[in-house]
């Protein structure tokens, strides 16, 4: 073992430098709960820099853990991310650690006490937003950390996967284009994630490639949720001169524009034609089925628990950010839009 | 600690018995995997037999994990029962292991190997079904398990939580008689589960409460997915005198229902009503949204958590078999009946 050569910093220099005993360097090595935080938070800083490895290290048996902490578990796409990562651990033989920090610090915090009792041999966030003093807390504890992120935002410096939201804006776009639709109305994500910026902009660049000019009244500003796509699909509706084609930037929120189509008498795909964002199991159950645009969450829950179990094994990675492809799945939503319409003019 | 006595049993003597050394016994106890599975599996068999408990048993560190093990995670209902387990474990500081064994020997197999080399506060399958053999591996393990079973098939001697069935079944049919319909459809769940048996005697009973008499041609066999119900709409709807009102009994079936309404041009629930059974997080998404059974599947979830929680603390429970209720949740999918149908004179 190379890097194990006389250099190495021991337990007694780190007591030394944070003033504090052996035991106590002893105990927040063992991830005992009896030392004061700030004791602890000085003592961790102190390994981190100097690099702290117990002598043991190659021989310290593996967690066989691998915790993957999603914001909540009530997001629909939750157990396809759980799919993939819990695949990848069984065959490694790694058990799958489901949490959900509500996005409250106080549960973030028991989390991170919690794991401090036991064991893990890497975390892998679902979030589109990791907090720095979590971060930072996360660094101490000198585990691996993968991000996934369906949401796009850059993490900081934290090997992250996403999927190309640029690209499958703009192949729903396309889609309603091919098929003759000229005035295509779209609900958009939360402006403050860049998934959302960059499905929105996927959309426009299909638009400009057709020669069609942008009309911001067909833009609908929606969070993603069911509610918001619903509203969308009925002020797209009320329009003076509505859309026949509407794409909306989540499954979810296409099933709201479902709802504003039926409870205007309307029908999908005859009257007006729908495209959704996910590609959740519910696509294919909807009645009629979705035309969507395909996150692959399950390769993405895959791929995270490849990199977080190659990480706690001090392998290197290739690229800190990765995007799977997404890609259009065509069904029953989508049709040429009516004869008689401004659009099929 | 009373039981503490002079009377245990000693490594020693259960090696003796079993005919091999001190050592081997001990590396059963630290569940290494350098034991052949015979050996194992006789020294676990004489640990069990004599009761064995380690002299130091209650100030062994708690694992700080429950295990929660599917057969499969494309169950849609599955994400409901994590939230329930982990928010139970969260509070209790305990982590939740999600597992899936894909219903096959070896995947359990290789699950219960992992299981070996970490530790484990106690386990939770969500299953109709827990084989024979791993049962056995199980209590040879010594680690407290319950069954958290949807389905409703009586297990072994384990605590198994579950739901009303029948008396969801009753409802959803006396929701549709209530609001005037008199033929109504069921499309049933397999039939080898005591669930699907319990909702099909709730209609038949809500039907002779009304003095409608059975008309097996109304009772489709379905299996709780989604193509079953489509084919069950479809028959239904193909009789000479087919029903007004629909009862599928899981929300997946009724999606399939709804698909084979929407094909025959037909509307719901101006045209044909329907009502599913589970609740899941879709039948508000769906258009209209479904009238359905609730089955609390976190609460089943939650209960689940402080059962096995209460068992590895060594507490006893207060019944071997727990059925939550279900309820009706009304929302848009059912109506009285089109005017003019036989079945509103």
């Amino acid at each position: 073992m190379g890097a194990d050569d006389g250099r190495r910093v021991t337990i007694t220099a780190i007591a030394r430098e944070a003033g504090v005993s052996v035991p106590t360097v002893s105990r927040v090595l063992n991830g005992r709960s009896d030392v004061a935080p700030d004791t602890r938070e000085r003592v961790e800083e102190l390994l981190r820099h100097h690099g702290y490895r117990r002598r043991s290290s190659r021989s310290v048996r593996r967690a066989g853990l691998v915790d993957l902490v999603f914001n909540d578990l009530d997001s629909p796409w939750a157990v396809e991310i759980i799919r993939g990562v819990e695949d990848v651990g069984h065959g490694a033989g790694v058990g799958t650690v489901v949490s959900a920090i509500h996005r409250q610090p106080t549960a973030a915090r028991q989390w991170l006490q919690n794991l401090r009792t036991r064991a893990t041999d890497g975390v892998i966030f679902v979030t589109s937003h990791l907090s720095p003093p979590l971060h930072a807390q996360l660094r101490r504890l000198n585990v691996p950390v993968v991000v996934v992120d369906p949401a796009g935002v850059p993490a900081m410096d934290v090997p992250t996967i996403g999927a190309t939201n640029w690209s499958g804006g703009l192949a729903a776009t396309e889609h309603l284009l091919s098929i003759g639709h000229r005035r295509i109305g779209f609900v958009a994500g939360p402006t403050h994630l860049l998934c959302s910026r960059a499905r929105l902009d996927g959309y426009r660049a299909g638009l400009e490639a057709a020669g069609i000019p942008i009309d911001d009244k067909l833009i609908y500003p929606g969070d993603f949720y069911h509610a918001s796509g619903f509203s969308g699909g009925t002020a797209l509706l009320d329009l003076a001169d509505p859309p026949t084609g509407i794409f909306a930037a989540s499954d979810q929120m296409a099933f709201g524009v479902y709802e504003a189509i039926r409870r205007r008498g309307l029908r999908v795909p005859d009257d007006v034609s729908v495209v959704g964002f996910d590609d959740l199991p519910e696509a294919r159950w909807a009645s009629p089925p979705l035309t969507t645009v395909r996150q692959p969450l399950v390769e993405m829950g895959r791929l995270a628990a490849r990199t977080v179990l190659r990480l706690s094994q001090g392998e290197g990675i290739d690229s800190p950010r990765v995007e799977l492809a997404t890609e259009l799945v065509v069904r029953d939503s989508t049709a040429a839009p009516p004869t008689g319409s401004p659009a099929s003019s």
